[in-house]
């Protein structure tokens, strides 16, 4: 009986080489393949999984999506409980449940939302560091978020793609973009159909420059229009990034 | 020119052997001992650093008070970032501050104030096992609350002192013992004049067994008065612990 487990994966994105698997490099941590191996241990046969965000080195998961097709009969909590019995403790399952067989959990996806969060202070927080990213300057909330409006809609945002990426189209639409302040946090959540290579990140990386008083509401405006990588602010580190839901 | 110098530090204490140098073993890492060996650095000579409370093995905390004299004319703020420089990631100096010369970090301490973080579900959680202590029982959060007041006020707490520490009184006096529930978090506050060792842990271990309905509040009254660390609950493990906060 083929049957198709669509799982919901927490992990710790530091010690990883991000989601996907590296035919190339051996040696580095992958999320999906950790994955892949528990599975081989439990059902005796190889599985491919699929995820729904390739999430990169070091970015973070509170509920990663992942399906992927075994013929089995074991009950879903055994699942459950193999996988985890199997995986280092920086990767969780916290569900497994049948899916139907031509579920896909990346093509499926009506979107993603991601938290971007920033510890602004002064000095490093050894208790919140592995989950944040530093910025030491003092940050302009207001304009962070007046700027942040301007990201939000259908876009071609193919200045805050990568720029080793090419992609079929860079138009994606952002429907969510607000700045949440509990200082010294600053949590940036960001929702869209889909997202580019470093997407996020580039996009947190220019609103801080904004924060900072080095780029305008304006400038922003025109960095978007002019399809440019080279004009947005730098990227955001990995680190402060968390893949917090997947929507079907 | 001699000078007492307040430190506030925080720390994740995952990777230490707690506060406390350890003459005996030199390979265990102590937070009182990276800060000895930063200052040295710093300042070119020893310093003895006092600490406020003497955290065990794998706690943390937010705000650890500590004080050490040194004969220097360094300001605050490069006292500050010189001792940062030369500390490990898992340690921070947030401030430091010049005292009175009869300053004493531990003995002039009129408290402190503990978090213990239970994480309440099945899964493990990658994120957040590494600063709270799972819990997979259904808990009664009501249980917990009314035999949560049986500790507050002024009392032996021999019951809730590791059993082969001896100390010239076990008497403290709780001011605070709260319990904070955010699904599936369960954060429990106890503040006192002062702490018998592993006492807060020794607590959360009986309010846990409470929870799982295994004692009753009318038992752990009794527990309190009989002052036998046998009668009382398991030791709650470490990880879940943090120094909040130091009171002057």
């Amino acid at each position: 009986m083929t049957r198709n487990i669509c799982l919901v994966i927490e992990y710790d994105g530091t010690r990883f080489s991000g989601w996907q698997k590296q035919s190339r490099d051996r040696k580095s941590r992958t999320i999906q393949e950790e994955i892949e191996q528990s599975g081989k241990k439990l059902f005796g046969k190889k599985i491919r999984l699929i995820g729904a965000g390739r999430t990169d080195t070091g970015v973070h998961a509170e509920a990663q999506v992942a399906n992927f097709k075994v013929s089995s009969r074991l009950p879903l909590s055994n699942i459950k409980k193999g996988l985890n019995s199997y995986l280092p403790k920086d990767i969780a399952i916290l569900s497994a449940e049948d899916a139907s067989l031509d579920f896909h959990s990346r093509f499926n996806a009506k979107g993603k939302l991601y938290r971007y969060t920033i510890l602004n202070q002064d000095t490093r927080s050894p208790l919140i560091d592995r989950y944040s990213s530093r910025v030491v300057y003092d940050l302009d909330i207001n304009l962070m978020k007046s700027s942040a409006r301007c990201f939000v809609g259908k876009k071609d945002f193919k200045s805050h793609q990568a720029s080793d990426k090419k992609n079929r189209t860079s138009i994606r639409t952002i429907k969510r973009l607000d700045i949440v302040v509990n200082p010294p946090m600053i949590d940036i959540y960001v929702q869209a159909d889909g997202f580019l290579y470093n997407m996020v990140r580039n996009i947190v990386g220019t609103l801080i420059e904004v924060g900072r008083g080095k780029i305008s509401t304006k400038e922003v405006k025109k960095i978007i229009a002019k399809k440019d990588r080279r004009l947005a602010g730098p990227t955001a580190p990995a680190k402060g990034l968390c893949l917090v839901k997947v929507i079907y």
